[in-house]
């Protein structure tokens, strides 16, 4: 079940080929080097979920790669067009739509660029519903990192990732579910696919908290999204610095990504932490609300 | 001008197919998350240098991604035929072979592999000829990062190249031709996609020294069968750590690859250092002396 729309130089608006037939060559700099840039957006009745923030954050990936992909009005249209084909072949059912550019085999060529849409995974249902377990992972940088030394690319979205895979399996080998990175100076930084989010209260006020963007984290859609209609929900807003022992005592901490959405936070480094099934729901809530409108 | 040769469950020993033509699925994971390794090699009067450290190298990144790959013998084998076909189409021309494994579409079925061969770049041959203008750029991790967390995957050839292809860029822009990381500590840890060696004379004795292994590099493969030919031609031998201060004031500085072989380092940051045509002609003898028998 899948659905697979390539834009090209000729079909800038992209073109519907077979996702299970080759369509990539060997020498394409995506898979050579691991240079190129992508997103992952959930859609829902046919409909892409923060289209605008995820074209935005795949724009600002390819500006920090140098890349010249094509503009977000193509990829609009290769969206429409992998939406429908899919419904087409399977229905209406709920799709996680991959978008890649990379820098196809010949820098001063083309990029190679597609939207892959497929079902959502079971996966991502039961560990929203069930809770997770994470490790605390070193991320190896600084929280300066990021400003001092552009080309590490940290914050933006690139194909390279095989060190979020390394920290997934890391993690999974020690019965935990995910990773949560911690950078040098052990500042929180990021899951290996997510954004944290801890939700506290202070003087009687709510506040949802992320961890600082400039520590060379990605920009999170979900995140985003959320924190717009939680303050106009009343929630107070507040982004870090944040420590490893901020993940204690709170009222909870989800790991918010596209497709799993929030996923809450059992243990961390096995020590259990408080998890709310009420504010779960309630965070989601506003979160649907804030993606659907 | 190229040959390929995918190894698939069905030819483990490889089969020879159309460069021109798409192998690869979109959904397969080293283009989706930079999930796989590699090794580039040269081939010269058809065969293929250093063949060994290299498939060690490649089983020992593996090895640390997780990564199932085939065994030596049948990568020989995919070489060989790659060569044969190479030979074939376009005669006794010296080739660059790149090996690649990823983890597939499916990381509970088989990799992805295939030998690709083209011609030598005509880049390598003119920087080897006159120098190159390198950068020091920082890497971000110290040097103590590679064995307290093993899922960074640092000294693995992994095809997530993103930040030395971003740090090559980067190096580029301000006119240079390539670049030296640094750790976080200040240690002189290696090319984006070379080996650091200097050579220098203590007490009368001449000496080739390279980075400490253990700060988090790859073992360069041309840089140990320098190091092995060296020994028996009467030169000392040492590794690191190296500061940025060590590139300054000795006999030379080279960034050591497979392809490039030794390319002389004319300056660091701006600032010349000594170069020697003798020295770069007598060491390149050696490597090649080493790496023919």
């Amino acid at each position: 079940m899948s659905a697979l729309v390539l834009l090209t130089p000729t079909d800038p608006d992209g073109r519907v080929v077979d996702p299970h037939a080759p369509q990539l060559l060997v020498t394409d700099l995506g898979v050579v080097r691991g240079d190129g840039v992508f997103e992952t957006l959930l859609a829902v009745d046919g409909r892409a979920l923060q289209l605008d923030a995820h074209l935005d954050r795949l724009a600002s990936s390819a500006t920090a790669l140098d890349l010249s992909l094509p503009d977000g009005a193509h990829w609009r249209a290769a969206i429409d067009t992998g939406l429908a084909e899919f419904a087409r072949r399977h229905g209406n059912v709920d799709a996680v739509i991959r978008l890649v550019g990379t820098r196809g085999v010949d820098p001063a060529g083309p990029p190679t660029c597609w939207a892959y849409l497929q079902p959502v995974p079971a996966s991502s249902r039961e560990q929203r519903d069930r809770g997770i377990d994470v490790l605390l992972l070193d991320r190896g940088y600084s929280s300066e990192a990021a400003s001092e030394a552009p080309w590490l690319l940290l914050g933006s979205k690139t194909i390279s990732y095989a060190v979020n895979m390394a920290a997934l399996r890391h993690a999974h080998r020690q019965g935990a579910d995910d990773a949560i990175f911690v950078s040098s100076d052990r500042q929180v930084l990021e899951g290996p696919t997510s954004t944290v989010l801890i939700a506290r209260t202070r003087d009687g006020v709510r506040e949802l908290v992320t961890p600082l963007l400039r520590s060379g984290i990605l920009a999170g859609t979900t995140q985003g999204a959320l924190f717009a209609t939680a303050q106009t929900a009343g929630w107070s807003l507040g982004y870090g610095p944040l420590t490893p022992d901020d993940l204690f005592g709170n009222n909870g901490v989800w790991l918010a990504s596209s497709v799993r959405l929030l996923a809450p936070v059992r243990s961390v480094d096995g020590r259990a932490i408080p998890v709310s099934a009420e504010l779960t729901s309630e965070l989601t809530e506003l979160l649907l609300t804030a993606t659907r409108h």
